[in-house]
């Protein structure tokens, strides 16, 4: 029976990042990364397959980093793992392993919607074959609906939107915004517009309650009764956790449904750590269970597992959740709270929103407008989130957020932040925009201090 | 005799900055700003006004941000300043304070160079006739010669490459390379071939002996006898404290010849604050003199003094210098120390580098190469520095370095850096350089702690 010091179940960004890591951290080990895939999808550029990007075999995670870095890689099945004999059972032979690190992922979450078993029904399988088949399904299609309007559903409809041809697009949420899980209303609403004048159709507060047609879909109903057209249905609500194998190698599972793991990414089992989707996440924010599931979070969590298997190196502080979305050139971003989620949870808040140019002056190229939010603890006067709207920057705006967050910075600390501005790259350092949003709200906390 | 609870002297980023903040923090009180010129130029805006923008006049700090805040406004010269009567004398009158804050800005450096006082020699002024001149007078130059290899000095040569009409540019620089006070070689000699591939000459470790011609500039000839022509020289080799008025008044200078300042910005008088370029800076690493002169430190300043006018509450960490420059695509940020800097300094450094695309897959449209180095202290593994090549993003990516700078941030809180990332914006989670480039030092570290 051949033996690794270290088995990595799982090739996406989780398996490949934990392989990385170990190898970094532990240079002596050897690590073995068995997964199903023949070639790896980049996960989150799914969406541009069907459009800017042209087809899956141009969305691939390269293997070469696995070659440099000295990881074997075994393209299998994992059918079973034995946690007391510390084997892993595959079709190609049984794997002996010191450590192991389950990276299995996610699958598409199914809705209870009658009819969601018709053919041209499709979910967003990160597989090959299976993309590639509905990329050519929804070449021939006249009428396209996308159920779930968080950011995969909206990228999607987007990248569609851009195939050849003349088709309809749809999106219909449950919710009564777009990407109103990451999002406060303002926010959602710029992104609305901007698909609609797209000529996309959005269908807000809207509950499916059956996908219509025979074998073949052939639309849906709203529960208003609404009916909508459809040669093709696109579920994109979300994921579930893959956690088949943990549980019948009897880990032990969380209050999401994912692996449990401690700060150090440790499952129930010493031996067995696992990150990405498949594991269960707490929010940075009062370490309830986290329901967010991102390729750079499973990235973080990989870089703690893969650190710890020979020695507790590494704690999560709970997933800030970070990240953007972009459709043509208006980009979103947040990192952590919105003003809603803080005030659900019971934060008591004070927010701030500046709006400007990103560039100095005005009618330097490039120029968009921009806007950005603040949300800040009332009491302690932390940053708990912000959110921000603007051209691709702003892909880096949010990491900027997101170290402020990770720091626990006060509105102060972020008065007193020292920005970095150039006219044609950025706001004017009189008007920067993180700069004043804190400075506004230092005024308005004086305002209610006073008012009380 | 007109009485103010704050006068402001100057009416640039620092002084308007000041009396916004000074508004924010103490609403009561009435701020009066004087200052010299009718309308105020963007500082760093300036190289632009000769190709980019196109004239002076589109290159202005709007005073509406003045009549929004209540902030009323003198268009004058300011003469005197009395510490004992609290007064400030001005052609138009004389004006008493309860606080002063002084915002006078600096004056371009002139070097020790015969013939700089020949006609077609300038200096970079920011003074709106002069520009205007300076502008009319280079479309008719076929030759002209930048001083100064610097941002400033980059930036105007490739502005004034882009004026209409065919004419040789020339930059010369006293130092080994271009940007060598920001930037560790390996970024300097990236610009330094994007220069050259736009047709402009440079000529490094090159000293200017003397500038040419009788009445009017002819050429210039270097230290090694290099004999260049020239029908406009144009010097940029940096700038000093326009400190008259403060030495006129009795205040303290400082090491470098600003105004002396404490942390909260206050002078050696405590009525009398001071702020930007006239102002005396210290260095955030171990509080020497620092002698950057950024818009982006004046405002952090004017942000200080603003708020400690009647009660301290802000003290300044000392300047990290955090800013970015750009040509045509090519954009260099810094934040904190380079390598050499470090070194020079007395620190032990680990330094890394890491190089990829800024989007995933690197097929996504507007993707370039980027290159980031981290420099880390050895023994506290605490960021000293860091600086990036590539897009327009990295006018943010310098604020996230500066972040992490700021909060003294280590190579293990770095790499566990929880990052927002996506396709169309910025690198991939697996490879997202801020935090690979911290992995990478890890190991370094370990290595050299094996290897000792």
């Amino acid at each position: 029976m051949e033996k690794s010091d270290v088995i990595v179940i799982g090739g996406s960004a989780a398996g490949l990042t934990a392989a990385l890591t170990s190898r970094r951290h532990y240079p002596e080990k050897e690590v073995l990364l068995v997964r199903r895939e023949q070639q790896v999808l980049i996960p989150c550029g799914i969406p541009y397959i069907f459009g800017t990007v042209g087809s899956p075999e141009k969305n691939l995670i390269p293997d070469a980093l696995l070659e440099k870095n000295g990881i074997r890689l075994l393209v299998t099945d994992a059918t079973y793992v034995d946690r007391t004999a510390k084997r892993v059972d595959t079709p190609k032979g049984q794997l002996q392993f010191d450590r192991l690190v389950l990276a299995t992922g996610s699958l598409p979450a199914m809705p209870p919607i009658p009819g969601f078993d018709l053919d041209g029904v499709f979910t967003i399988r990160k597989e090959i074959d299976y993309l590639r088949n509905l990329q050519q399904r929804l070449a021939g299609c006249r009428d396209v609906v996308i159920i779930g309007g968080g950011f995969i559903g909206i990228e999607f409809a987007d990248e569609v939107r851009k195939m050849a041809g003349e088709r309809t697009l749809s999106i219909v949420e449950a919710l009564s915004h777009c990407l109103v899980l990451a999002y406060d209303d303002e926010f959602s609403t710029v992104m609305e517009s901007h698909l609609r004048e797209r000529g996309i159709h959005l269908y807000t507060s809207s509950r499916v309650d059956r996908i219509l047609g025979d074998k073949t879909v052939k639309g849906l109903q709203l529960a208003d009764g609404t009916k909508l057209k459809a040669d093709a249905v696109i579920l994109g609500i979300g994921a579930v956790a893959n956690v088949e194998l943990a549980k019948t190698a009897g880990l032990r599972l969380g209050p999401t449904g994912g692996i449990q793991v401690d700060r150090t990414m440790q499952t129930s089992d010493g031996n067995i750590f696992a990150c990405g989707d498949c594991a269960e996440k707490t929010s940075f924010f009062g370490g309830r269970p986290s329901p967010l599931k991102l390729a750079s979070i499973a990235t973080l969590e990989a870089r703690i597992a893969g650190a710890n298997l020979f020695g507790l190196r590494r704690e999560s502080p709970g997933t800030v959740g970070a990240w953007s979305t972009a459709v043509g050139d208006l980009a979103l971003g947040t990192a952590g709270l919105t003003e809603r989620m803080a005030r659900d949870r019971g934060y008591q808040t004070v927010a701030t929103t500046v709006e400007g140019p990103n560039r100095h002056p005005g009618s330097m190229p490039g120029a968009c407008n921009t806007r950005l939010k603040l949300v800040f603890e009332a009491g302690t006067h932390v940053l708990l989130g912000g959110q921000i709207q603007g051209d691709a920057a702003i892909g880096e705006v949010v990491n900027l957020l997101s170290a402020c967050v990770q720091q626990r910075m006060t509105v102060e600390d972020i008065a007193m932040f020292q920005a970095g501005t150039h006219p044609a790259l950025t706001a004017s350092p009189i008007a920067y925009a993180l700069v004043n949003a804190a400075e506004l709200a230092i005024q308005k906390m004086r305002g209610a201090a006073r008012g009380a």
